[in-house]
């Protein structure tokens, strides 16, 4: 079989194996005599960095959050067990090799062929590339139909997220079976990422939606200094970290019996587009604005603290008002009118280009969390926010969707290989 | 006249002044306590760097291109001459704060007042932002008539781009009064540029289209190595750079006597959108994507060299025929081919997620050129890349603009002063 009939074939069953030197190091790449090397286009330090692929738990997550991201969600046009298992092997080797910097695939320099990579990260650094996988609710159960076989293993807490207070979904950027977060320092290798898994699916599925992000709005580790949003409010104080495992493995991982088994060091991904109304939010006058959050704008500090982290106090009275409104962001969202609920935010900005009719930037924020339960969690907190929150005179959310997130694979294996043990 | 009614009133008055403090330096600002400071989130060395706004020529165009772009272009809303000059004075004031790495405005920690700054690039670096302005033909005449009686002042070769062999534009996303070119290194900083900007020119201006660049595809100077487009080639090896001042002079800057006498120091930005369709282009066989080129893939050299930098070989032969073929994209672009004309290139990489009704990624260049007639020079060139390019196959230009980009300004002055002398 050739290379050319492989790729026609649908999904190729090559094994991708190494095209590009590691970082640094130029190899010759098979007779042509031509180098591919690391040029140094982009020579930061931190672009160096490769996050490893293969662990008990997926990257993307915990990892400290990169600058950039390239989400993508995909319907799968096939129908047999086979069909997914390959493509989960597929996309499982090639976001392997991609991880460390390597080209994907095995014929990159036959004329006749056309390359497995596409190539345009050919020169540029990892970057600190994760990808991270999910499975929607639709994969294991769509209209009554169990397509391939799965419903059995459908995850306990996988349920679409219900109609929240609010929503302005736009439903063709919503769902999806699989999705792809990949996570970077340089964009260029996120988009390659997403790009290249969506070209070895060719056949095997189709991309529903994707989304870019240019800043990350929140910290996932302490070392991390807390972004801004597009409101220009610090954004993700309170976020769990990854130091707190207590913390991570209350709200976010899975443990061996708290699901089906195979989801044993898994997680449940929500993810919303967030319109922000940027022109209304910037007419607002600075004290509205810091009590719409609960926040001061320019510190992070608390309304009636001095440093960012100070603990919000919730409690506090200024001539009989509470000091953080009753309706601001950060009371709502708080632990504490919450169950003690909490989830981990991994959210980015986005702008998407001019909302034709307004004449107004389309931008806001790409939210992404991580939890346990997405229900008992991000729903739960969403249903107050989406009811009383003061921020909703300012947003809008135009995309939700909710994954399964299986754990990380190791080498020889593949992610969601749980759900055809 | 408080703050909020210049807010309403449309175009504010207010002198952009100081909010943040100097790179590296946090500086109190007003009474309420906090510090605004750069505190090192994405502490790179190169994001400490500033750009010159003020000069003979305008920054963002022989500027070593930076890594990331947001462009936008506007429609005037207002009818007099005075209120675009109102409107250039407070975007030159504002450009030339933020590049220096300062909030618009001087109203920021006001509790009853709006702030001038949006907010979200307190705490990062100016990254080498650059703000440039462009006039557009509809500024001078439209439909015939003399909006702000600029007509005599009209560059002379300030001509919207005619139709063009192939073009598929869609009209919503191109042309527009007024332009903004914001580069950084830092993608947050160059929206926060165009966000800024809009919202100053609220009541004179709406926004018509933006377009979002993830990754140069050009260098303009030797230091830059040369990076990848979408389709994995080595883009702008050939470009003019900013060292080859003779060059420069002769294919894009203007000197008196050249044009309108305004326009001196001045030159004109041509813009097209260029989707690539990247699902063909990467099922072609490697030799296909190499000669519809004419360049090696991985090396860069022109076919029939060894190294980038090697001077094509337009007349060289291999068994009768030509090494670089007849359509390759790098022969037709030559300026051998084209009355020896050449352009200043200095595009971005883009992808606006899933073409709908393909389930493709939406994905592509942004070309922008820098020329000293646009007739003469992108329009030749593109007239016959429209017709023969191999390249055709594998493109669709969506979007077109040109602009006449105007000298720089000095401290006190503002862009496009000469419009009005």
């Amino acid at each position: 079989m050739s290379a050319e009939d492989e790729q026609r074939s649908g999904i190729s069953r090559r094994r991708l194996i190494a095209g590009a030197g590691a970082a640094g190091v130029g190899i010759g790449l098979g007779g042509a005599g031509y180098l591919i090397g690391r040029d140094g286009a982009e020579a930061e330090t931190h672009l160096d960095d490769t996050v490893p692929f293969f662990g008990a738990r997926q990257a993307g997550i915990e990892t400290p959050a990169q600058d950039r991201l390239h989400f993508a969600a995909f319907d799968l046009t096939v129908s047999s067990p086979d069909e997914l298992r390959d493509l989960l092997r597929e996309w499982t080797d090639a976001a392997a090799e991609m991880t460390r910097g390597r080209m994907v695939g095995d014929v990159n320099d036959e004329q006749l062929a056309p390359p497995d990579d596409t190539g345009e990260t050919v020169g540029l650094q990892p970057a600190s590339l994760t990808v991270t996988f999910g499975f929607g609710p639709d994969l294991f159960e769509r209209d009554g139909r169990d397509r391939f076989g799965l419903r059995s293993r459908r995850p306990r807490a996988l349920r679409p997220i219900p109609p929240l207070p609010g929503d302005t979904l736009e439903p063709g950027l919503s769902g999806g079976d699989l999705c792809v977060q990949a996570c970077s320092d340089d964009p260029q290798v996120a988009f390659h990422a997403v790009r290249n898994l969506a070209r070895l699916g060719r056949g095997a599925v189709v991309m529903r939606w994707s989304q870019l992000g240019f800043g990350r709005t929140s910290s996932t580790t302490r070392s991390q200094a807390t972004p801004r949003n597009l409101m220009g409010f610090k954004d993700g104080t309170r976020n769990l970290r990854a130091e707190d495992t207590e913390d991570m493995n209350r709200f976010v991982w899975l443990g061996p019996g708290d699901d089906v088994p195979w989801m044993a060091n898994g997680t449940y991904m929500v993810t919303r587009r967030i319109r922000m109304l940027i022109e209304i939010w910037d007419r607002s006058a600075l004290s509205d604005q810091e009590t719409t959050i609960g926040r001061h704008k320019y510190s992070g500090a608390p309304l009636g603290g001095a440093r960012e982290f100070d603990d919000p106090d919730l409690g506090a009275r200024r001539q009989s008002e509470p000091v953080i409104p009753a309706d601001a962001h950060i009371r709502l969202a708080a632990p504490r009118m919450n169950d003690g609920e909490s989830i981990l935010r991994r959210g980015y900005s986005f702008t998407d280009g001019v909302v034709e009719e307004l004449g107004e930037l389309d931008a806001g924020l790409f939210f992404i969390c991580f939890q346990r339960d997405p229900d008992k969690q991000f729903t739960a907190i969403q249903r107050r926010l989406g009811r009383i929150d003061a921020l909703n005179e300012y947003i809008r959310h135009t995309s939700s969707a909710v994954f399964a997130v299986p754990p990380g694979a190791q080498p020889g294996g593949f992610i969601g290989e749980g759900l055809f043990a």
